[in-house]
């Protein structure tokens, strides 16, 4: 078997002049510090410090990334060991689910969940071998050995990742405790929360009322009107704040942003808390709480981030299953010059704010967004997201984005991870593209290679943390 | 005049490494035999085999690819001998005709068409000069001396062009005559109906009520209700079947799915017999017969096609004057996320179902074609179709569509063609582009050459197959 | 400091094959006359031909793609100069106002506007040195000796630029003054007139009712009917043609196309009047007038362009104090298969009309402009346009339109712009990006150089000048 080795071009062009361009960007990059403003990593893990379970475990059975291209190819779930939630019986065998996932690698072929899986498995835990199914037992066995080194334990693989701050993402009912603990506990890697009320804010969430109760219970006062509810929320990105946090965020269904007046707002929360609302109540509440958070970042100074478009939990029959976050949201259209008007007309000017927005709707880059951001101060392109996060999908933001709003309407990369050890192999990626798209520049005399480097450093380091305030 | 050869390297880039790569990889597919599960040949002329007509009758007046681009120029339809349905006297002469479509042989510069004309010329019938003004007289002659020849009846070709499988499409009410003669002839030459109900699914075709009297008087009992028509299509789907039918295809205006109660559908359906149906009756009808569509499926075990977004006959001059499938179909904005989701919901994880979806709007590959493909198991991505079954329009798909759904949620190539000649151009140019593509990714180190190989197989070949259960 | 220079290769892909092809190329077409057959340069500058009143004045506060930029990265509108319309102070030394624009210069890094600049700094006006804060007042100095000499004059520099035509945007009822007075002049400079009626057929404008009664002024009657209406509007246009003009203009929020009946039209057309109009009436009337404008270039032969698509002045806050084209314009989505139906069927297959239909919404691109070019006689499709006039903007055009409508649907570029001095860079790109798309297909064998040359001449000059019948 030929050694498993990532090349060290990998996902430059192979012309050789965009390709020595490249190499020489990227050489003034690669090394820098990793800031990641948005994610989903469980603070948890840096709480504790324990190893990691299995391969498995770490792998794939937290990933949707993953398990949904198996399920798209006929795998169940439950062979998959993903976790049911109403008694359906899953593997429990992690070896099993392992060879399941070995004996399908090829699914991953031109992928971005294949580059990133090579990278941790050659980068992080020095495999020799690419993954198959012949192997799988002893590729299982060789990173199962590692996890339960000190050398592989959660902390100590946050300083060999060089993250400098890591951004978790958190319910405005949450305690931070885990963030705390982390703060007490003298170990100084930087994990700050990222507030996002999107459980209290959408009425169209059937938990929404004992939500309320939740943020009530935790606020220590009832939340019986608007205003209390109002004040219930400023005074949870207070706490936030003082836990280390810089920004929010908020997935929406719609980016459609519009003020109510205060009895409208009351009118429609009252009908929330009996339980009388509708889709348009819903539809205005969140338009509405968009402007109102908005207004609170002015004042507080957290920067908003705005994540629309994903159809959620698109498949009934694995929502009642497995719930959510299981690689059934869907994207869908689109529209924000007409959505986010009221937001960036009353906002929009203003120096002291920033929005980040995001899409999954590519084809508003060139049309809706870059327009919008190369004109209104406040407002930034957050990066390629999701199904986007990838080498085509990140070349073609750059290649749509940056003609009309230049590089520095953009805010760098974002990994929004859920799974940890795959943080490096995502910024690695990320910082070839862009790389890659620099000395494209270069090669075609669109801008000098010194241009380019200066760049490249701002969008992996200066203007992440410059936008993001960290 | 120079030789007028095809190069070897023809649509690969002309990056060194890339092309190398592409190189090896096009040798390995090349001679593979062609799977056509999808077009639109005539059967008949496999049942009698005799030798086409003429040059122009060949090439031009049956291709709408060929004369809309003319006809967007400002030829008359009628000098294309294009045959009018109102008593519009047109050309006769072909040679006249042949003329015309030499002169401007320069508007398909550029275009597939243009590719696969060059193609069928040189390496069908051996031309050894492009076509223009003034040869055009020399090649008409040299063309229709072989089209003479017994090297060039139908079944030669189908033989010479190592077709494994041709799939015609049929209405539902077709006799499939041709198909059992061409059975019935001792000649081997695999060649499938498919199972295209569109005339008597769509309410809002003016024939559609004759339409159900024929499929009353093709099954032998009046259709008088909601009941005897699901019977009938049924009947006419075993019938399909057994004649070696393995999909059937939906052209429909929207690709919107939804169940009617068995009442709702058959007041629609009573609606239409009397004439009085609506168009939101005809949405409504459409839609829950792609559900019962999707339900005989699974019963019967063929694969459901949905090509939605046509805006057939968009103009009505040329309608009124040379009838359908003249040019002027005009692909309109597409939606998937919501309109696909009954049938997904429904349909979409079971084992024993295959949804073939395509499309003519780009932006849903990377928004929502890719995704609901990356995660329902019975969704499987048809390839860039029609307009976009070109160099670039391949391309763009791959690019769009491989990060999120992988090579294995898509279906291989589908040539789509009236034009019979025109078969091995078509599967020739996209075997090159994957080719191509899949260079572009090996010359990255994406994957590895021997990856690269196996996929261009299972995408030229083996997936073919399989999907469509050849 | 390193020599300022731009690369004789700049914009051409680095492979080297496709290189040279490129270079091939624009080698014949570099040096061809500029035929500017749709723009916003001031015709009084070819009046009086006094020199520019100083650096500042001639880049920034006129060019709205420059300080939009600017003002998208929190630099306030008065810094730069740009005139308030309600009292707001502004900077008013141009020297402050240049050195703010130098030390912010790096903003336009990989923007068609940073190539552009350079271009006219290198090119036009011989500076050495790529603009910074530390030389912007010596390039100043530069730039402002040189629009003192006759060299810099706008007549000469009419000439130097190789213009063959100019056209300018003019309101229905302009007087057309100015290109009188170069008529009479006896420079032989050829500067005509574009007729664009936006301002008496949108009723959606504030000012339409005054718009209405300065063009019955203009007419010499009271236009009191939409009768009347008509035939000012037939009036005006004779005018505008006696002066030269062969095209109109129109810039529309939808490209929705209805035709009205007489009554209809002069009910809305006296709501207007009485200003009673609402939403709605303006959408139809606006789509009745398209129809009558279709209508009226069958008659008088003057070329139609359709501009739909561009939310303007999205931002209030810059409307009520800077007014207009101050680069708060956003593009919204775009339809043109049920828009254009009515239009194109009725005048659609028309030998006599050419529709030019322009996009800001590039998913149109494939999915409708190029089907409905490549199929109606009368429609071709206007170049990349406004904020996709760019280097990648022009070349997904050429991808996404050529495969369907090929290159004679097109007519080649148009500058579309306010900033004369820009006038010759932004031909070099769109020429050099034109070889280079054309290398692309030469250097894959899908054209032969000599094609390719034959069509970039094509597109760079004969299109141009036979579709504007210039």
């Amino acid at each position: 078997m030929s050694p498993f080795e990532l090349h060290p071009d990998r996902f430059f062009d192979s012309d050789t002049v965009i390709r020595a361009y490249a190499r020489e960007i990227f050489d003034n990059i690669k090394s820098l510090p990793i800031i990641s403003p948005h994610g989903h990593v469980d603070p948890g893990i840096f709480v504790d410090n324990k190893p990691f379970e299995n391969p498995s475990q770490l792998f794939i059975t937290p990933d949707h990334y993953l398990f949904r291209m198996l399920y798209s190819q006929g795998i169940p779930m439950e062979a998959l060991g993903i976790p049911s939630i109403n008694g359906t019986k899953v593997e429990k065998d992690p070896r099993k689910i392992w060879k399941l996932f070995a004996d399908n690698y090829y699914l991953f072929l031109g992928t971005p969940s294949g580059i990133w899986l090579n990278h941790e498995f050659s980068v992080v835990f020095g495999i020799k071998e690419k993954l198959n199914g012949v192997n799988a037992d002893k590729i299982y066995d060789e990173i199962n050995e590692k996890l339960n080194s000190p050398e592989y334990l959660p902390r100590r693989l946050f300083e060999k990742f060089k993250i400098e701050v890591l951004s978790t993402t958190d319910a405005s009912t949450d305690s931070l405790d885990n963030h705390k603990k982390i703060k007490e506990s003298g170990w100084n890697g930087r994990v700050i929360p990222c507030f996002r009320p999107d459980a209290v804010t959408d009425l169209s969430n059937s938990s929404w009322k004992s939500n309320i109760e939740l943020l009530g219970r935790v606020c220590g006062y009832e939340i019986s009107s608007f205003k209390k509810y109002v004040q219930a929320l400023e005074e949870r990105r207070s706490f936030f704040k003082n836990l280390g946090c810089t920004s929010t965020d908020h997935g929406v269904f719609s980016p459609y942003t519009h003020e109510l007046s205060i009895s409208e707002a009351e009118k429609i929360f009252q009908k929330g808390l009996k339980g009388e609302s509708n889709n348009e109540d819903a539809e205005l509440f969140t338009a509405h709480m968009l402007m109102e958070m908005a207004r609170m970042s002015i004042e507080d100074g957290l920067v908003m981030q705005i994540h629309p478009g994903s159809y959620r939990n698109h498949n009934p029959v694995i929502f009642a299953n497995y719930g959510t976050d299981k690689g059934a949201d869907i994207p869908m259209h689109a529209e924000f010059t007409f959505n986010l008007k009221e937001l960036l007309n009353k906002y929009g000017n203003h120096p002291d704010f920033t929005a980040i927005v995001f899409t999954l709707d590519e084809s508003t880059y060139s049309r809706e967004l870059a327009p919008l951001a190369g004109h209104y101060p406040a407002m930034k392109l957050g990066p390629s997201w999701w199904f986007h996060d990838s080498i085509e999908g990140m070349t073609r933001f750059r290649q749509m984005v940056t003609e009309t709003a230049g590089f520095y309407n953009t805010v760098g990369f974002n990994d929004d991870t859920r799974a940890f050890v795959s943080i490096p192999a995502r910024h690695d990626l990320a910082r070839r593209i862009d790389s890659n798209f620099l000395a494209g520049l270069v090669a075609r005399h669109i801008i000098s290679i010194d241009e380019a480097i200066k760049i490249a450093e701002d969008l992996t380091y200066n203007l992440v943390k410059k936008t993001y305030k960290l």
